[in-house]
């Protein structure tokens, strides 16, 4: 039989058919392969930045080192009495020290001239004296933690060594050393307090719902978390010159939906205020220091229209440290 | 033109290429499908058995209580004395007494005669007098968690209730009161130990690997666990009529690769084996009994080709229980 021309198109037509039908497969195959994605589980932020993180520095993996960050103003005494303390605690990879002096030099003269020192410390010069100056993203800062403490705050080695063991076991909290609560009341007005007040609920024992970031450890991804929060967060610290940790509380606990902190009771902890030569004895004596927390509170409540923080009565202290702290009073 | 034969031909073959295509098409996509299913998370065992698990039963979700698990033998007076307290705790669901007095009738009527109770008791007679009794799959069982206490050990319901909490907050780990150790010797043969016994490193402090099970609360799917292990385990523990608790620790340290339980510190549980009538004082008592215990990790060690124990310092307390007990000591 003669094939008519019209038996060649089939041919060709066909060709095309199946070339369009494999395009439309094709498509429908990644369709699917991108819905199924979807159910894969979302890669925790953190574990991604420890992974970017991941750098060997002056032989400490930053994975297993921490920065300390000290924010220092008008105490230049206890600041340098304080890095002799701190620069030889294990696992520090570096000390950054946000200068709140303005106008005044750093000590990097004096530093030096006392050196070799264990670890880089880093005067960071500031341009305004700000409380959330501490909370910038560092450059220098490589580490996955970082340790915060206020300029004042002596906290012991062994405290420090076990504080950070507990972080590195849960290192999407701030474990620190000073735990702090919010209080409901029956106007709906939230009032900020430590152990005097007494906490919600008929139960046992105290709650806390805040874990101060001035003597604490805490990942560093959540300084990029603080950036990114809110202008009216910024600016209600900047107006109070206060409440940046009550706010970091805030945000980490709304940010992981459990309790933002661990509390570790320090075992030798001290305040050094009164020992400084410079006269000066730090925020917390203004008049309105304790008001303006509460106030801070409600403040926050309102920027996020919620109440993130949420309570814990976990004490964690470190077991045979004190010698048989375990053992039972008979 | 004529259309041959042939012509309509291509339109009956085109249907069936087009067809077969599609099939080939759709068996791509299944395949593709499934590949892709391996990427999703494993639904953990823990969870599943959880949403099996979810009966209400007697108003109280099986979620938020536990079943407690108390073999006894020879110390009956003890037993009631404790029931009488278990029988109040809070979060509660039922009693499980694993009954060890062969051929002694249980005391059930003398149980009922002393009714209405809190919660259903029951009594179960066992065939023989064997240690792991206590660690069968009890149908009775309707909770996640279970409760498995000495029937000598008498905890504070404040302990119970704060531990259960720590409990719903670890779900796979022993929560319990009573942390011991292995220490491995320069001969490499393994050692069992308190307090006394040195935890190797260099660190501050005292560690454990090991929680009791004998005052503590464990996923009650860890029953079924124990149940699958090698005959050579169970055959360990009937031959020792010891280290149930041992072997227990070794396979959730195995199972979850990490520290098998967290030690809570009770602030008031106490022995009561001197206050019982019927002379008998307790395994523990035995001349052989510690050195059994390190007997069994060295015959564990074995069975499992591996030490899968891992060492923790951490110490869990509840935060202002006895009152303002976070306070430092000045």
């Amino acid at each position: 039989m003669r094939c008519c021309h019209i038996c060649k198109l089939p041919g060709r037509v066909m060709g095309i058919r199946v070339l369009r039908f494999s395009l439309v497969v094709i498509l429908v195959l990644l369709l699917v392969a991108g819905a199924l994605t979807t159910l894969l589980p979302t890669v925790k932020e953190d574990k991604m930045l420890m992974l970017r993180r991941e750098i060997k520095s002056q032989g400490k993996s930053t994975l297993d080192s921490f920065t300390l960050i000290m924010q220092t103003y008008n105490r230049t005494d206890l600041l340098l009495k304080l890095l002799n303390h701190y620069q030889a605690v294990p696992n520090l990879h570096k000390v950054i020290v946000v200068w709140n002096n303005i106008g005044e030099k750093t000590p990097d003269e004096l530093w030096n001239s006392l050196g070799p020192h264990p670890i880089p410390v880093i005067f960071k010069q500031q341009t305004a004296n700000r409380m959330r100056n501490r909370l910038q993203v560092f450059p220098e800062l490589e580490t996955n933690a970082v340790l915060m403490v206020d300029d004042d705050t002596l906290i012991s080695t062994p405290d420090l060594v076990f504080a950070f063991s507990v972080w590195q076991q849960f290192p999407d909290q701030i474990v620190g050393f000073v735990p702090r609560k919010h209080v409901p009341t029956s106007s709906g007005i939230y009032n900020y307090g430590s152990f005097e007040m007494q906490a919600p609920g008929s139960g046992n024992g105290d709650q806390y719902s805040m874990v101060l970031i001035g003597a604490s450890f805490f990942n560093s991804k959540y300084l990029e978390l603080f950036q990114r929060q809110p202008a009216a967060v910024h600016a209600l610290i900047d107006d109070t010159q206060n409440c940046d940790d009550i706010a970091m509380n805030f945000i980490i606990a709304k940010h992981i939906g459990k309790t933002s902190g661990i509390f570790v009771k320090p075992v030798n902890m001290d305040n050094l205020e009164k020992e400084t030569n410079s006269g000066y004895s730090g925020m917390w004596h203004r008049a309105e220091h304790a008001l303006q927390r509460s106030y801070c509170i409600n403040k926050l409540v309102n920027i996020y229209d919620s109440m993130p923080l949420k309570y814990s009565n976990i004490m964690i202290s470190q077991f045979g440290f004190p010698y048989a702290n375990y053992k039972r009073k008979m």
